[in-house]
Parts: C-alpha cells; structure tokens; sequence
C-alpha cells in the first residue's frame, strides 16, 4: 500500500494493519500495547493536570517541524505551563484518503522523536479516514496528562504588580516559518520554527523558585494576546519594553514585508515566564542554561497601573495600547 | 454573528467570545471556568483508563442524536468497556468556516446533556477553524480519563473458554440509521440510532460479578470484528448463534435491501459482555433492569477450539466464519 485508503479508517483488517505496522512499531511502549479500549495507568495520589489541543497547520511539513512533533510539543507545552510534569498523552488522528503513507510515516517519526525527547507516552490512540475532498491531509489531537508537583500553582490568575516578565526567546518564528513556506518567500536566514517541548526547562525554574506566579505559551494570537489574557485574568496591568523584545532580523524583516506586528504572531517553542522581582536573576539564569532558553531575556513587568491591559514602551519613548489580536492574520497556524 | 469565522479560531477576541458565550455557558463546571492552559484535577491513588476518540461522522445529525451526543457517548463508553468509571473529558473542536452557528449551538447542546447524563464533566477544550472547503462542518475529539475500582481487570485479553457472550440488545441500529439518513432511505418503523452512555449499565454488572472477563462495544466493524478482537488476543474461539442475534426488522429489512450484513455494521450503544457461565444470569438480569439493556439476550459463548476465529451457528444447523471487516463498507459512521 502506498496511499491511506478508507479501509485504514473502517476498525478493520486495514484498521489493525495500520496501527501494527505504522503506529505501534514507533509508538511502542507497556500501556499502549494491549491496543484495549483505554490505557490503564496507575497513578499515586495526586494532582494531574489535562488538556487538548487539535492541530490542523497547513502546510503539514515545514522548516523547523512537521505536525506531528508540533502535534506534541503543543500539548506537552500546555502542560508544562500548567506547572506540570507531562506523562501521557492520546493521539487522534484523521486522515484523508489518498494521503501518501510515506508522509504518514514522516509524522508519526516525528511524533515518537518528540515524545522521546519530551519523556512522555503516546497510551491510545484512534485513527479516522475521511473520504478524498472532505479534509485536507490530516489532522492531529493530542490530549495530555501531566503531574503537577506539591507546592506549584502557576496560573493565568496569579500575576501580581511588581512581577517581572522573560521570554525564553525570539518571538515570531513560528508564525513566520510557516507563513514563509506557504507563500514561498525566500529570506538570506531562513525562516525556521520554533517549535519544542519546553517541560524540562520549566521544571528547571520550578525547581529554583516557589516565586513563579504565572506560565504561558504565546501560542495562536501571540505574546499579546497571551499577554491579555494574564492581564485580565490577574487584573494587573502588563508593560512591555519594545526593545528588549527579542526579534530575529528575518522574522523582522518579514514583518515589516508583510505588514504584521511579530507581538501578534504564533510562537510554538516560546514561554512567557511572570516571576517574582526578588528571583527573577535566578529564574533567569536557570533559562539560559537550558537549550531552549539560551535567548531569554526580562523583556516587561507587572503594574498595579492600568489593570486588564497590555501596554508597550516604544524605543522612541512612547506608549501604545497592545489589545488582544481581532480578527485573523494567519489561518492553520497550528 | 451568525456563522463560524476564521476569527473564531484565532485564539484572539473573537475565539473568547465563543468560549464564553457558547461553550462555558453550556458547559460550565470548576474544572474547566478557569479557562487555563490545562485543568487541574486532584485525583486519589488509582488505576486510570485513559482514551481518545475522533468523530467525523456525517450527517453530523442523525435520527437519534448527533456529533456532539455521539463524542460524549463513543468515549464515555470506551472507558466503561476497561471497567473504569468515566470522570473527565476534554473536547476539542475543528470547525469549517461558514457553520452555522445556530448547529453549533446544537452539538453542544447536546454534548453537555450528554455529559450531564453520564455524569462527566468537559474540563478541558480546543476550537480551531479551518477555511471553507479545507474540512467538512465539524469534527469532534473527545478524550476521557476514568477511576477503574480495585479489583476489575477487564480486557479483550481475558476471554475463557465456557463464557458466555451478553450484548444488550440490537444489533446494527447506528450504522443503518446514519445510512439512510444519508440515502434518504424510509421505513415504516424509523432507523434510529442506538447512541447512549454505557457507564451505569457497566457499573451495575461489576458489581453483582467478579468474573465479568471482556466488555467491549461494537462500533465500527461492528460485532464481528469486535469479537475477532476478543478471539485473537485472548486465544480462544467465539461462537455465535445466528438465531439468537438480535435485530430490529427495520435494520433487518434495510440490511436486506442493501446487501449489509448486520454483524459488521457499527453500533454506538452495545456493550458485548463476556462473563463466566455461573454468573451470567445474574448479570443478564442486572443488564436488563437498566434503560440501556432491556433487550439484553446470550447470543453466544467462548470455546477453547478454533482460537483466534468466530464461528456463525446459522439458523438451519450450519456454521460459517465471521472474519474481521475487511474493506470498508460505510465512510465516517462515527
């Protein structure tokens, strides 16, 4: 078989087929092995963290990742940003009929090479096939769970005024990448997704400081949204300082190109990490010794001032009101 | 507003609104309000059964439910049918752009009375809209999490020879109502859909035994291939008997007229039991005190001959394989 045909989608012989030879000799591990109805896990006593997120990113392949390790790394990240240690997570799959098996395969190494890298589980999972015209390509949920360690609470409601805000990174380069791709533009440095799991390095903070009041990814809308979001919640007022907002010099070009503000743009590696003054230093060392925060910076802070609102401190000395995105600039971004 | 927009998968204003407006308000429990990156669950020390399941069926409403019932009952009972009791489910949504919001409305509707009637709470949940054309209407993920009690280890792993097989009534009732609909079929007596939570009926049998080995729901591929599941993976062998299948003259009839063979057509609210002989009566009355199992009958039993095959004891005295489904006989049933 060369292409995925309707019988893989029926519970059949094709069904079964599929998940032996394509998903189960990557995916392998004890809970998903007896392919039962559900994973049986057994777990202490706890408080667990749940989430899900659908992936319908178009084009399915793109510089930096494919959907599949996006497909893990964004549901790991919900995680993580909960405070929690990600553990398992489901994969549902669907699939259009006619979809090459050799870009199955290519997703699905990716997906077991990012579960790997991120010490988690792929325990069940469901296949769907849709017949040709009635999807594009494929789509991906994954659903997680995760541990969250005694003492941590981290949430969007937790921001106080005073509190200091790093990024682990360049903002932008997600949305950019994939844009870039499906525009065909060309750029000196390419344009590359951000995309990674960002676990490890917040359980490195985690474990530096009982200070860290608020975690999020500044996934679809961006860090402003994200960053609105905190603030209503938190009822705080957020201030960013523009130039300590770290931009590469392609995704700023490209911005400018295109006319998009990069505060709006889709991050999937990226953290925005509100912490207590007093440990910010350490916090912030702890990120840069982590692979996927070598680029972090204290790029904002917490005000009493204005809450509910997100503003930036322009290079040249103004301010601007940064509201949530309206409207949509980049469709199947994730 | 009175269609989805690409706006409303943004994860910017418009996103919010939907989420608050149509989601929360419908669905709306502790768990979920905070609208975190994840919930947070405090959870004892257990066994959890972890699942996942896509729905793309089409019509997305069909005699006796719809997409959205359909998510809360498919995966609902996939964690009954591994002994659990259902606790949580995350619901995440892909959209076309152009839906009505009005059928929307509809689904979720319908998916929290369905919740509310499995007593499962939505705790998490994902809304991504994919240009017009890119998809079609609404495809549903719903994954659960559920507390399997000390003690129950059911599995399709388990079957023994002299069991006896149990299903709760008719056979085919989902897949020939889903068909018509979409071939403008009519009968006297209406196709409905047998969509329905299975959790209390699971229940109530695990208790009144202890030798309940396989539970297992027949949906796609329907009874047939569920049971050559059940025969491969716990080395035995299933017999049948034809006359003790039950089936609606209506599905008959249509069965008949489309060249369908009930037994691999799918079922979204059959359980098949498989329980030892001394305590089958007793579950097969406590199957038929429920709502969902007043038509409960034995309709089969395990031996140790022929491991890994099902046999049909055909109403005139004949016996024939019933293999896996092969091929696929109706696209997006579920």
């Amino acid at each position: 078989m060369e292409r995925i045909g309707l019988d893989h989608g029926s519970g059949g012989e094709a069904s079964h087929e599929l998940v032996k030879e394509i998903f189960l000799s990557r995916l392998d591990n004890a809970y998903l092995r007896p392919l039962d109805d559900s994973a049986v896990l057994d777990l202490p006593s706890c408080t667990l963290a749940m989430t899900t997120d659908s992936y319908v990113v178009d084009p399915i392949f793109f510089p930096g990742g494919n959907i599949g390790s996006l497909a893990v790394h964004g549901t790991v990240n919900d995680l993580a940003m909960q405070g929690a240690r990600p553990l398992y997570l489901t994969l549902g799959l669907i699939l259009e009929e006619g979809l090459p098996l050799q870009d199955l395969i290519s997703i699905i190494d990716s997906l077991a090479d990012a579960a790997h890298e991120a010490k988690v589980s792929i325990v069940a999972g469901d296949t769907k096939v849709v017949p040709k015209g009635g999807m594009d390509k494929v789509f991906i949920n994954t659903s997680g769970i995760g541990l969250i360690p005694n003492g941590v609470d981290v949430s969007g409601h937790n921001a106080r005024p005073g509190d200091v805000l790093i990024i682990n990174g360049n903002v932008g380069d997600h949305g950019m990448a994939i844009l870039s791709k499906r525009e065909g533009l060309h750029f000196d440095i390419p344009l590359m997704s951000d995309s990674a799991p960002l676990n490890a390095l917040v359980s490195s903070i985690l474990e530096v400081s009982h200070e860290i009041h608020v975690l999020r990814d500044p996934t679809r809308g961006g860090v402003a949204t994200a960053l609105n979001e905190v603030a209503s919640r938190s009822g705080v007022g957020i201030q960013l300082f523009e130039e300590d907002v770290p931009i590469s010099p392609s995704v700023a070009a490209a911005c400018e190109i295109l006319g998009l503000d990069p505060l709006y743009v889709a991050n999937e590696g990226k953290c925005l990490v509100i912490v207590s003054r007093d440990d910010a230093k350490e916090v912030l060392k702890t990120m840069k010794s982590n692979i996927y925060g070598k680029g972090s910076i204290i790029m904002g802070e917490v005000t009493a001032e204005n809450p509910g609102r997100v503003f930036l401190k322009t290079k040249i000395g103004g301010t601007r009101i940064l509201s949530m995105l309206t409207g949509e600039q980049l469709p199947r971004i994730c």
